[in-house]
Parts: structure tokens; sequence; C-alpha cells
């Protein structure tokens, strides 16, 4: 199989969402934390101007701007839209001996803990996967049914790697705690990619448990669009757990209790991230998947 | 004493503190759960353009915009120096009469849990914190020196009333159950108010435990004004707990503790409030005070 040439660790996709901007920062300072001998190592700002003035974006969500008909539209003009083709351009190659392993850097106001979205199915993120979930097993799998062309997020440019989500941490907030377990699942990352290019990959349990998105929740609105509850105190913090027929989701301000009346169990994530409210996402729902894979 | 007449109950003075803004809006719809036989109670969104786009402000920050001498100065043209003008034309009164209690909402990133900031010393105020506390054994009080004139505040258009400042929830989010807790508080700041009035205010502790702000201490910054270290692990979350001589205060990027130097205990509050990143404060050291006073 091919090797693996370049790994780029990109952060300030978001530019509120500090644990990645401040990862990025450190490993401009200190390069060889994250060198190895065996591929090329980057670094990325996704957003600088968002970055700077610490918000999520300055006129769209970068993290919605990757969409090959949108990369290829010359008519969109927004600071975003025009730096998802410069980023584009930097990572995109038609030569696969170069594809890059892109790790993208987020944080959520969700209770999600320490999560890797795997970009694709890819042998190699199925493989890295099963060997940082043996290494870190409190490590939640996530993967979205979309395909390459039609995702806007920046982590599809590549099918090798994908977002490591961690939460639950305010935007514009830095997590000392957070910060170092990031950091530590990065060097995870770099390693196993230099043991897959050396060929001395650990084999691992090939066995792993990956949620499956399969929809977002809204919040109960009125006609004017106003949300009229709020996630219920129960299901709180309570990402990746199961949820079944029944059981309370929303409450409304006036105190009445909105339950969950779909007929399976759903394991909802996103639960109340903050910068989903002007998406008209509550939460997501994920179905549990049990996925073999040869290491 | 003289009768307390009008209570305003102040939301969105940041728009991005969700808790006041869908309080105010829930108050509106029904106006019954706020009114008392002895008083007439107003609502007000602060900040109503900062609201609609779920930011802290719009050009700057409105509860810096109350300085006596900013809302006498025509020269101030920012939305939020405008509106704070208005604001003060609404609630300010030269007969004390119609002075109004104001109780403005907040929330933080801090673990703050519910406390309750004296705009003033007033024997009122601390009438009201005495059975505030009372009734929410784990209600904090806080006070700053800062005299009225010299304040920013909004709070600090009256000397009657204070801050709710409720969290941790970060910016963004409603928390449903911070969102009742603070809804719980304002009831019985309205009963209390009516006890007061009608001359039935219950006998309470007369012993108080005041938290008195004494300086906001920044981040550590290199020479560019960036910060280099973020709190540390085991000071973060831990509002109002004793911080001793020695004991860590920050963890650099680099993962070196800073240690607290002081030669007295303090009891550190806004710690890591994402809010205050900007204003170069990573917490406020706060001293405990016992204040007694007589009802």
């Amino acid at each position: 199989m091919n090797q693996i040439k370049r790994v780029a660790i990109v952060g300030g996709t978001h530019g509120n969402e500090l644990t990645g901007v401040y990862l990025v920062k450190k490993f401009d300072r200190a390069p060889e934390l994250i060198g190895r001998s065996t591929f090329e190592t980057i670094t990325m700002l996704a957003n600088p101007q968002a970055c700077k003035i610490g918000r999520r974006y300055i006129d769209i969500d970068l993290n919605r701007c990757f969409r090959q008909q949108d990369l290829e539209n010359p008519h969109l003009s927004s600071y975003e839209a025009q730096r998802a083709k410069e980023i584009y351009h930097i990572f995109s190659s038609q030569n696969t001996d170069r594809q890059t392993l892109i790790v993208d850097l987020h944080s959520t106001t969700s209770n999600m803990g320490l999560t890797f979205i795997l970009a694709s199915q890819h042998p190699f993120n199925l493989q890295l996967a099963a060997y940082l979930t043996s290494v870190y097993p409190h490590m939640k799998l996530l993967a979205s049914p979309s395909n390459h062309q039609d995702s806007p997020l920046l982590r599809s440019i590549s099918e090798l790697g994908g977002t490591l989500e961690v939460g639950a941490v305010p935007q514009g907030v830095l997590d000392a705690s957070l910060f170092q377990q990031t950091e530590q699942v990065i060097a995870t990352i770099l390693d196993c990619t230099e043991a897959y290019n050396l060929g001395t990959m650990p084999v691992v349990n090939n066995s792993l448990t990956i949620y499956q998105s399969i929809r977002a929740i809204d919040y109960p609105r009125n006609n004017s669009g106003e949300i009229q509850a709020m996630i219920h105190p129960q299901l709180q913090s309570r990402d990746y757990q199961a949820l079944n027929p029944g059981d309370p989701m929303f409450l409304t301000f006036e105190g009445e209790s909105v339950l969950y009346e779909g007929k399976s169990t759903v394991y909802p994530i996103f639960i109340n991230e903050a910068a989903y409210y002007e998406k008209g996402i509550a939460m997501c729902f994920t179905e549990k998947e049990i996925v073999l894979h040869s290491s």
C-alpha cells in the first residue's frame, strides 16, 4: 500500500475553538514535536481572520465551504469561500502518492469527550481508529454517511484522517486538560502513521464501535422560528448515551417535558452545541455500529 | 423606610448570555409571573441588537458604558454608548421614592453557581442577600469596592438590587437547570421585596459571608501580548475555593506550572471566563468578609 507522505495538523477552522488554535501555535514554535522520519508534517491555521477576532467565522462557516461545486464556483467571494479554495489547492493533489492525512482540530460545548470523526472508512483510517481506541479506551469514533464530493467539511479534502472533536469546552475558552489530551492524541496519530509507513503497525482488536450519524434534530420552534424549549436536564451532557423511546429530550420554557417519540434507541451527540443553534440543530442522532476491519 | 415602587428585570445586557434573554422573553409572555401587589415590575432586553446576533455586544461592551462621565458625554456614538444613555434615562430618577430595584441577569463560563452581586451595601440589599442565602444556602454573595459614579456597570444605575451571575454555562447556550434556578431566585427576590413593602420581611441570620473583589489577574503573556499559559487544571472550576500561597494557578503550553506567589489566601472567581480573555482577566481575586446587618 502507498506510504503516507504528508500529515497536516489544522487548527482554527473555527476561530473560537481555541484548543486547535493554540496547539498549532505551539507546534509552530516547536516543530520537532510533530516531526517524524517517514513523512512531512505541516500545520495550518485555517481561518486566521476569525482566530484574530475570536469568532467562529467572518462571513460564513468555513467548515461548510468545501463542497466540490463551491470550490469550483468563481462567483463565491466571501472571505471563507476564498479561503476554502486556497486551502483546497494546498492540500488536494491528483497524485495519490502525495495524498495528505488531515487532522482537523475542533472543540465543542457538547460533552463529547475525545471523539475522532473519520473522514472516510479508508482501511488506514480504520487501522488508525482501532489503534487510537486501544490507547484511549474512552475515545469515541464517529462517521457520517456523506460522500466526499458532497461534503462541505474541510476534512473531506482528503479521505485520510479526520476531525478531532473535544469537549465540553465553551467557545473562546482554553481547557488545559483537554489541550493536553488533544496534544497526546496527535502524537499518537503521528506515531501510528510512522509505524504504518515502516510496516510496524501494531496489531489490535479488529472490532470497532463506530457511531454513525443518522440525522440532526432541531429545537421545538414557534411560527416565528424562535426556540420554545431547551435541552432537557436529563439529556444535558449525556452525549453517546442511549436515548430510548419515551425518554425526555426537551424542556419547554414553561416547564413541560418533550419526549423522544422515535421507535428505536439512538445515541445523541452534539447535544447543546452553541454553534448549532443558528443551524437549527439541537443534537444529532447516531446509531452504534460494529465494524470489522483487517489489520 | 421608603417602599420600593419599581423592580426591573434586565436580560441580554450581553447578547450571548441566553438565560436572561429567554427569561425576559418568558416574562413578557406571562407578566403575571412577575407581578406583585405593592410595586410595578418591568422587564428589559438591554442590548437587543446583540441579542439578535447572539454576540456579547455590537461595538463595545454595554456593561462598561455606565460611567457618569460617559453617560453625560454627547460625543460617544457607539451603539452601546447610545443604548446606555437610553437605559439610564428609563431607570434613573432624582425622586428616590421611584428608585428602581434592578436585577441584571448574567451568565458566565466560570463555575460560579448562583452568585448575587450586590449593587451596594444598602441595608435593603443586605436584608435581601440574607434572605436569599437562607433560601439558597449554596448561593454566593459578591461585592466590589467601586462607588456608583465610577462604575461602568448597568447595575450601578441604582443602589438597589444587583446582578445574578450563574454558571458554568457556555456563551450562546441555554442550560435548562440554571434557567430554572435563575427563575426561582427572581421569584424569591420579588416575594422578598413584596414582604419588605408590607413590613413582613422574615427575620434571618444577621451574619453574611460576602466575597469582596480585590483585583483582577491576567494570564502570563509574551511581549506581543499573546497568552503563554492556561488556567491550571487544579484551579479550573474551583471558583470561591481557597487559593493558598504556592498553589498552582496556570499551566504554560509547554506544561510548566505557574504558582500563586501572594502572601495571603484568596478566593478566585470568574476563573476562565470566556469574555475576559480580551479584557486581560484570567480570574478575579476576592477576600471573604463577614458582614453583620440589622434586619
